[in-house]
């Protein structure tokens, strides 16, 4: 048997105890709801974090014991500390997963990773929604067929102000004319990166089949290679250059120093 | 004639200030002499600004002039303050061109844009350094034969943590026996990025004339095209939609309200 | 004033011969439609060619004097003789832009540039399709709105098996509820590549001033720089390295002597 | 325990059978000394082939159960026949991996993978290579140091006439001064493609324990996942379309009916 995955799903949680809505359609939370949806892969071990946690429930310990995150976020972007967020991208660069769900496009880790504004068009109109699979053997992909609908859905629309994706596994159609990429990877280091752009609160949208398929596909996507790696510029001395060499000329820093940060 | 392209040369200024032997090669500060050099090409229209200017001399109409900036940073990266590393970030993604100068590899602005650690390994040996040319018609090495040589430099080694290039101009082969991607590009937004890894101010570098015309190249590549576009999540509301929409469903924000941000 | 760019617009020309509708919306071949809208931009010099003139048109003497080829072939793709193809490919390497058009996803040209099979899915309806801009600043974009309409026009949907894209400049949507990366650029070796949907025959859209306009912009985005190159593997001599060099142990070829292709 | 990996490992093996040096160092032919090195890794299930066999040993059946194809060619690039270049692609295509070692840069199939003209420069003078990792987490450098030498080698540098790569994992740096990307990663549809240079057949390199490392982490990389697919421009009828359609306007194709090709 392959060992387990590491989820964390994180959530700010709190359109759903402020609004009433919401609260219906996810009285523990959605990351409970995406919880109880991973889960049901026995290959995955799933853990949640909240905003309202110490550390946001991000505490390295947590992170140590995490191979992909899952990041839900939206009224609460500035409440994250930029402590965090710094802790959260090393690890993505030594090579954890993250996977960043609909509004999270504009959560402060996505914006770091991606390095553009993240920006996009919406509409909030209840209307439909058709995920079309742009590769079908895509990993992510699997047991999707062509495409599938949300019913009721908000629109995320182009242009969505990101880098080139390394690849772009769906593009959403939608009721009201417009068009998104709506599921993208990218890797930063060594962690492997997925947007996934349905997930709007106000609709129970994560208790739908074929997204909770994704969902799963996707973490399973992410697991990073056991090896991990991240760096900050080590000095290498000039004995330990691997040809022989005499230094030559004035220099900035002593033997063993560590370079300006 | 073409009309011309306007460069900022920002330099944090602090080693020529500090360091007898930076001072001595530098005595009007390394902005001065990138500054000559790129004059030398009329097609280019240079201004300098260094980090002890008001606003670090980055002012919004500082910006809005300029077409290009080129970043020289070492040992003060962490004295640039955040408002001006976003602000410089989002006239990145509007189009304007950015060249991040050697040590520059870890300026707050550019790990930005790059969303990875931008680690490398180094050594400081006054060693000789090989560049060679990844591509022959790269308009960055016009003018530059299969390779030009450094005979006193830093080194800078692999593993660099970047994100995969969009195309590697420069590879760099040391004596010591390292190589590094020494010139890189990508795209953020509409922004040109180039990454130039020679540059370190104990040695005369930037008086090297083939270092000279890889600048003004580097500045005629990365210039924007005259539309710029930025944007900050438009709301389009469902009467805008290019199809006919009728309203479904609940909604968490009001027409003409803004996103979270 | 800026140099001129010189474009050749290739048709295979055997619709507007052999089906009546065809031959009714464009009398004088698609080619000469595209040249005239061409034409209305002082900056581009325009020529035309066909697969049935002597070498398809595509003789050294006209590729040399190209700087943009634009491609439109359907029905006869297997006509085209590989000499040629092979011809094209080395003036896309040495840095002469390739615009392809519509059913050209599936000329040798463009499917030996992508390395992929190109398939897409397609559907003759009729129907609508609304192109929107993936991002408002490219270039390839300007004076395009968020998007722009084609009245009735043949569906091309995804999965489209193409490498992922430099940058996707337009999503198309069509009625019937599919999507398509409908405008999307690559580069191999110095040779700027753009693919664009729109252009079904037995509707007018080359007649569509939009349509008209993204071929203007896409002609001077693919238009290369003055420097050109492309090799086939020179052997550099021991004697001809940059550092000293004794020649050890046994070897293949004779110095001078041509590597195996 | 994880289900096998099934390579097979292809070579012309002329020089093997013409050339004395190679004969000495590769009695049964390189592909038998790279089959064992694979062999020791008992999650690879291994198999052989060589130009000489029925089909080139490329049959149906052959290509059906293999998971990986690794390439070596060098003299006879032009006596692998086109139809069997084609039944490559396709497998790729689907998913199938494909490592391309050495002089198999100028293969038919590396070649058309690419879209480039893969041109290098190259000197045979047994000097010295050391191989560096571009990130010390890949899963291809696992078991590798900061980087690894190879005491005698062909020379193969820069310019290397490649689409920029997914991701460089080693850099290569000569004794005679000059750089190579010697290791390199694409995706063409499904399949993963890595690129290695090491390999000259004059030299026992591919008897060096961290070479053969490489291969068998390469493997493990280039696996596909069990989903295949390959398209070839499939028909969606306009009443099969997710929305319904009013079928408009003249038509080039009946209903069913196959596209051109």
């Amino acid at each position: 048997m392959s060992p387990q995955i590491r989820v964390l799903v994180w959530n700010e949680n709190v359109h759903e105890r402020e609004n009433p809505v919401v609260a219906k359609i996810y009285p523990a939370g959605i990351h409970s709801c995406i919880a109880d949806a991973l889960k049901s892969d026995d290959r995955l071990s799933v853990q949640t974090a909240t905003l309202d946690q110490p550390e946001h429930g991000l505490t390295e310990h947590a992170l140590e014991e995490t191979d992909v995150l899952m990041w839900w976020g939206h009224a609460a972007h500035g409440e994250v500390g930029d402590e965090f967020v710094d802790r959260v991208l090393k690890r993505v660069w030594q090579g954890m997963g993250f996977v960043a769900l609909h509004s999270s496009h504009y959560s402060k880790i996505f914006k770091r990773l991606m390095g553009t504004s993240c920006s996009l068009t919406w509409r909030e109109a209840g209307e439909k929604e058709r995920v079309w699979v742009c590769n079908p053997a895509h990993p992510i992909a699997r047991g999707i067929d062509r495409y599938f609908e949300i019913e009721n859905t908000e629109m995320y629309g182009e242009p969505f102000a990101i880098p080139a994706p390394d690849e772009t596994v769906f593009i959403s159609w939608f009721e009201g004319g417009d068009v998104f990429r709506s599921g993208c990877t990218w890797k930063r280091g060594n962690g492997k990166i997925f947007y996934f752009a349905p997930g709007h609160e106000v609709y129970p949208i994560y208790f739908n089949p074929k997204i909770q398929t994704v969902l799963r596909n996707a973490v399973r996507w992410a697991a990073p290679d056991p090896e991990r790696w991240v760096d900050t510029c080590p000095q290498i001395p000039a004995d330990r250059a691997p040809e022989r060499l005499t230094v030559k000329g004035p220099r900035m820093h002593r033997k063993g120093e560590e370079g300006f940060k």
